[in-house]
């Protein structure tokens, strides 16, 4: 296929995304609810034939020599699948998030204008290699009356496939238009490519995975990118403390999915309280078998902690590694998340409620905790039936976006012959 | 100066915006309205020394052969500077945007999740030659606890800065931190070049201008752009329609300022009503002196119009220049406007409620009138004291944008031990 070509198909993809975009922009939210709930029925009803795909997707990373933790992540079987229509259940149970009002007001002339919330149009997705973001994503999309276009990793081609045919399937036998799920049918980058200059065609794009994904799609795309970018979480251990539930947070925090985004990186410690706390949280760590990196202050409380460097205070380390550091007070521990954390998801624990409160509204992240673990970042926990991600951006959306955050809006206005 | 000074003498410049952003995160809101007070009351108060530095401006736009028009928009006097003055007395008599609670759950787990807005930070300004826009402007973000960054038209850059420092005394005599207001100090574009650089110091950009200029802007930035693009607004006179408040509607839309974004660019009849309706139009447009340029169908009732060519349909004229075409009906009236328009007003005349119904959920533009001008698009016009600009994006902000728009949030979540 000559480029020329594959911008053409692309292009006629996403042009058939928007005119599906504009019939299901007029789609009621009960339809769209009904969809996800058949697309579900539909993926259970079809997992033979998902699984079938997936084990050439399998194979051939398998002969390709990928690492068994990727080959686990791609791996499909009748558990996952079923959790992937629970996943589109859920959805399709939380309230529309299309036609809210979110303001009304009558202006002196009596002009009505009504704020209302409103689908974006076409969203485009692009992710790496776990299949289950195929349904996930075109769930929160259709839920929220937009067509998506999905770009998976190449690895799970065959899966996403055939999990596209059946909810492109199931979407047109509910009633909605043909087109509300698309993927790009080529594995190369070049594709890509083209489908982020569709910004005519394309409202915003979604990138999910790895930071050089990330940087990829913000330096190509055209069109808005909402960012995923790293979690560098951190816990602040106030002066005044419950020791024993500081310890339970934080072994939490750092050790029940050390993988994952909201996981604990960085341990700040008010110096009054370290003492007494550094003994009890190495005794802790030392059981969850996680490597301690301190700084001086630190050390000379836990002699066995290796020495962190300067880039410690920035690393995503995802795995059983934390580092830490003493700090003179609530305003030294702020600086220091502001200058080195990502924006994610940072706590303080203690009962000092001044330094609660200055800790809240100085902590520039998309979510401050007072004493709980940074792991509750997430649109399941939050309540909002589930996630398409979660925004280290500020414009639009910030944390764990839900169907609600996929909506734009538009003022509606009513009059009688105005004029200005 | 060498481009490495200059880019360490913007980089400065942003840090000290990100400094002075973090103390104004936690000022409140009556102060921060005392200061834009004090400001309108500096701004009178320094009048004089305004008018000389823009004196100086005029002449150099004179004697570089500026168009009178241009030179006008640049002029500074008296009444105008009261009107700077007043504009940010009126924001501050807005409720405060910062600190709104958005939402607020307590969850099975006793976790309680609030949702609460927050400023953005540090926001760029890039914009042409109005001296007062930076007023306006600055005024806006720091009610919406903002620090700010102008880089204003090079022909204003003398009354720019006789205009930032009063401004800038006037926020630290209330108490504010040095620096939340701030220019570039130089008038080439090496400089915003630089500044649009600075995404980890600058968390949105806001360019108001020309498309030349919106367009260089985005495809520099690497931090958020908010873009305010043409205006290529649209008017539906539906089948069943009062042909005498249309008529008024429409003169008012095209005629009471043709040079703004929200003025009336092309009209669409319904096929059923043109031949009783357009020779009422052509009255009225001949003795507004509107020239009329339609297509064949609505020539053959209006014989002197000018033939409409395909650029018609896309053209922001910003002058006594009407396009019309008559449609069959609402759904290809909605498509025109969907495939020619550019997403900012629209509207349908008439009294059809399912036509109106349709026109409203289907036509994809920030704001859709029913029965009134396009002319209203405006912030002051909403009731949101001030704009600083109305947005043809769909991320974030659409429509006029205020205060409100100029925040973020943030999720606070309060435990008492809580893990997942």
């Amino acid at each position: 296929m000559t480029p020329a070509d594959m911008e053409r198909e692309v292009i006629d993809i996403c042009r058939k995304a928007v005119a599906a975009s504009r019939e299901l922009a007029a789609v009621d939210g009960k339809t769209r609810s009904a969809c996800l709930n058949l697309m579900a029925d539909c993926l259970e009803g079809g997992s033979t034939a998902i699984i079938e795909a997936n084990a050439r997707d399998v194979s051939a990373a398998v002969a390709s020599g990928m690492s068994a933790a990727m080959v686990d992540r791609l791996t499909l079987n009748e558990a996952r699948i079923s959790g992937m229509a629970s996943g589109l259940r859920s959805v399709a149970a939380q309230t529309d998030p299309v036609g809210r009002v979110l303001e009304k007001r009558v202006r002196p002339n009596g002009l009505e204008i009504v704020k209302i919330s409103v689908p974006f149009g076409v969203i485009g997705m692009i992710y790496e290699s776990r299949p289950n973001v195929t349904s996930d994503a075109s769930g929160i999309c259709i839920k929220a009356g937009n067509a998506v276009v999905l770009r998976g990793g190449s690895e799970a081609f065959e899966s996403n496939k055939c999990i596209v045919s059946i909810l492109d399937r199931a979407a047109v036998d509910s009633g909605l238009p043909a087109g509300v799920v698309q993927m790009l049918p080529w594995t190369d980058r070049a594709a890509v490519a083209v489908m982020l200059k569709q910004d005519r065609y394309i409202d915003l794009v979604i990138p999910r995975g790895g930071e050089g994904l990330i940087r990829m799609v913000t330096s190509t795309a055209t069109m808005p990118v909402l960012k995923h970018y790293k979690g560098v979480c951190h816990l602040f251990v106030d002066h005044s403390c419950d020791i024993g539930m500081a310890v339970k947070v934080i072994v939490n925090a750092k050790c029940s999915r050390p993988g994952v985004r909201n996981a604990l990186e960085t341990l700040l410690i008010h110096r009054v309280i370290a003492p007494r706390f550094v003994p009890e949280l190495m005794k802790a760590m030392r059981e969850a078998g996680v490597e301690m990196r301190g700084d001086d202050e630190f050390r000379s409380f836990a002699p066995d902690a290796v020495p962190a460097v300067e880039s410690d205070w920035s690393a995503e380390y995802l795995d059983l590694v934390l580092a830490a550091r003493v700090v003179p007070d609530v305003r030294a521990a702020v600086d220091h998340i502001n200058t080195y954390g990502s924006r994610h998801s940072d706590g303080i624990l203690g009962d000092d409620e001044a330094d609660i409160a200055y800790f809240q509204s100085r902590v520039d992240s998309s979510t401050v905790y007072a004493n709980a673990s940074t792991r509750f970042t997430d649109g399941g926990e939050f309540g909002m039936g589930a996630e398409i991600g979660i925004s280290t951006d500020k414009l639009h959306a910030r944390g764990p976006m839900g169907a609600d955050e996929l909506t734009s809006y538009k003022y509606l206005v009513r009059g009688n012959g105005q004029i200005r």
